[in-house]
């Protein structure tokens, strides 16, 4: 499958070769066409990845995965354009954590609103699913990392988009137990956490690490 | 030991129950003397409880467990006084949930600020460790009743006092693992933890659940 993965840092490039693993193409997008990040990636995955602008990733994927910083995700979405989002799977990675007063982060919405929300909002043609946000990047795609099984989350609006993410997590990133929060609201919930996680990243002294329900 | 329990909803009953259990003295503090939340719980428990106003119950406490309602938290707190509770340890159980729009509810206060941090401004003689906001009533002070091991957390600026709280959460409620979050500026992650706390109980069709953190 042509898969387009929105923004360069840790959370895209670690997606990204895990797609590229599975026998995916995949195009990494930048703000910029040449962005370093983005070249060396390509350099390292090979004849399967590709780099472009967020609206040429876009426009090449047939599901997307938006890892853009939360800060820059709605400016990231407008310049990839909804022309070529119209009617795709978008799975939102991002969180809108604020770190321009420091560490520990602010969320720069919750509460009332999300990120999720506010890109489904931004763009209704688009089909979009969070998930992913509440563990590290490496542990995303490699859940195994965390020993015993821990849960990840999805919230969408659009069933059958949030059944396809399921999938993708169960079958090819490993997920054993994806829990359906509901609708696109619940993206606050799950973005909620992350100032928990943050800290307990902080206690544990190690960011591999997730949450197990017990019940 | 003394202990005063502000509060006569079912989070202030449960805690109150199991002191009484322990063998400990328990007054339950109400808005009024004559709350009959209070009295119903006060002939169940037999001759080691009893019930009175906020600040009969934080006058007769050596110890204090705040479990009011997270709108009414600092409204109850002034009226228990803070020569009352100058000195003293008050494990903070509220959380500022607002149904006021209904379900799910808001937070009253998130991200910037907290209920545990607002309650320490309020009252800066008073020793506040957060904790037991994270799990239903029944949990809080049994634990097993979710199958495993699971997560407890602590937040507070003195260390004596949330060093006593994780021994009373350890010996008295019988919790394996106490999480130090560190001082009450944490309280707001796990406060903030709450909205996916209550998504999830409806996700998994039950309260009786808690996270156990893998790593």
């Amino acid at each position: 499958m042509n898969i387009g993965v929105l923004g360069t840092g840790i959370v895209g490039r670690t997606i990204g070769a895990k797609l590229v693993q599975l026998g995916h193409s995949v195009k990494l997008g930048a703000r910029s066409a040449n962005n370093e990040n983005a070249a060396d990636w390509v350099r390292q995955q090979g004849a399967s990845a590709s780099a472009g602008t967020f609206a040429d990733a876009a426009a090449f994927g047939e599901l997307i995965f938006n890892c853009t910083a939360g800060t820059g995700c709605l400016a990231a979405l407008e310049a990839a354009g909804a022309e070529h989002l119209a009617g795709k799977v978008l799975v939102d990675v991002s969180n809108p954590l604020d770190f321009s007063k420091g560490f520990p982060p602010t969320l720069s919405v919750c509460n009332t609103d999300s990120l999720g929300e506010q890109v489904q909002r931004a763009f209704p043609a688009v089909r979009v699913v969070k998930s992913l946000n509440t563990v590290t990047a490496a542990v995303m795609v490699n859940p195994g990392l965390v020993p015993g099984e821990t849960d990840i989350f999805v919230s969408g609006d659009d069933a059958a988009a949030k059944a396809q993410v399921s999938d993708i997590l169960r079958d090819w990133f490993g997920w054993k137990s994806v829990v359906d929060l509901g609708g696109i609201q619940t993206a606050r919930n799950a973005e909620m956490y992350l100032p928990l996680w943050v800290n307990l990243m902080g206690a544990l002294k190690t960011p591999m690490f997730n949450v197990k329900l017990i019940h």
